[in-house]
């Protein structure tokens, strides 16, 4: 299949990666020249082309920003093939679905994978390996489309994962958009510490993903924000009630809390 | 040397087997009979013996949980040979070390290691690799004493690390209470969810250390509490401030935070 890719940095080039490893021929555009390059030598696509050129395909994933994805996918239509699908990679999905819902070809995606560092520097053909990549087609989207989409998921070994919209943003809000705005203010307070260099397991894998891309994670996070104010408020009122155990020493309360939690876990 | 070991859950029974790797004999006792077989079974401990004899070795280690540490050690004074050097485990500093101010061969110390699951089962020789293994001392403790300990935490391969008990106890509360009490709260919090199973690495990483012992971290948190609720303040205004731009969609302001995080990141 001939597969094209708009935005070559860490999510496009490592689906290049993974679809050249089948047998795909990858054809790049980024609109950082320097992005297309590192993913060509990185074997990431075969060939670098125009825009126009690699919307030309079988399938185009366009792989940009969330605040870019809507008007590069506009872009997208007016140069593809009749029969070319496309998919997107972007984080957030209420809107794009909306945008989509007349375009049958159109199969709205986001892996459940990346990496702490951006850029196809980063890129591997392992980065989706038993992660979700979860669909949010609409109704009108044709079921031709989402079973050539859910091919190239599968072989790139994700896992094909159906999700209304709405109930993505709401996910994610919660799953990775949450950990992440916790780990960036943990590793913030840390660097107040006299003595960070103590820290052991727990703060390692609490902080890792702090310290993303600024301007990614800036569209994200606004992009996403009713579902992200939701879930941080549901957060606060939740630390308080902890931090208000903590402070006045009421261990019943404590005690119930964490044992509730680690059913949760056992559970899981 | 012979190591007497006064509790030997997760962290009792990893000493054992780390120094009996070293050829030291190692004697322990739990108030649960179940830890001291458990621990036997599992070669952490060369015999299980009673309180009174376990005290009379060369070095004792008190790993029991914080709200016992203090009358435990107590115990142990009562029974221990004149030149027995005693030392803890204890996860939080500030009491343990104004106790011990006048008792010079006891070393008060805390290794940054450990396993979100507790019990002799999940001990293990490498569980202090690496690790930080934070020392208090105080100006009256033996230097001799300060050493011993200083030479076993090394044998067991970790870092030993002097801090003021105070500072210490500021520091685990930002680097490991507060952890676990995010940790918690987002497992829960994903138990609502419809689909939690589309969950990626950030998820994964957040919530690892969730679902922790209930009563062990009742202890902790109360005992720590004055530290836990002021990091708990300091992390809840930064979160509130977060939140606010989000909801206001304030892009330089998440954007000006983002960057700050990202360069703490990379400064690290």
């Amino acid at each position: 299949m001939r597969i094209g890719i708009i935005g070559t940095g860490l999510i496009g080039a490592s689906v290049g990666m993974a679809l050249k490893k089948h047998g795909h021929v990858v054809f790049g555009w980024d609109l950082n020249q320097e992005n297309s390059s590192t993913a060509k030598r990185r074997f990431a696509i075969d060939e670098s082309l125009d825009f126009e050129d690699v919307c030309q395909t079988d399938v185009v994933f366009v792989c940009v920003p969330p605040a870019s994805l809507i008007n590069t996918s506009e872009a997208v239509y007016q140069h593809k093939l009749p029969e070319t699908v496309v998919t997107d990679c972007g984080s957030v999905k209420s809107a794009l679905t909306v945008w989509a819902k007349d375009k049958t070809d159109f199969v709205p995606g986001h892996p459940m994978a990346g990496h702490e560092k951006s850029g196809p520097l980063f890129a591997s053909d392992w980065m989706f390996r038993n992660a979700k990549w979860i669909l949010t087609p609409s109704l009108s989207t044709s079921k031709d489309a989402v079973t050539k989409i859910e091919e190239l998921v599968k072989e790139m070994q994700a896992i094909p994962v159906h999700l209304a919209p709405d109930l993505h943003d709401q996910h994610v809000a919660l799953l990775s958009h949450l950990p992440h705005i916790l780990a960036g203010l943990l590793l913030q307070m840390g660097s107040d510490l006299s003595a960070p260099q103590v820290s052991g397991g727990s703060w390692k894998d609490l902080t890792r993903v702090g310290g993303v891309d600024p301007g990614l994670w800036t569209q994200i996070l606004i992009e996403n924000r009713v579902q992200v104010d939701s879930v941080l408020r549901d957060f606060q009122a939740r630390l308080e009630s902890v931090r208000q155990s903590v402070s006045s020493s009421d261990s019943n309360a404590l005690s119930t809390w964490l044992t509730e939690v680690a059913k949760t876990k056992n559970g899981s």
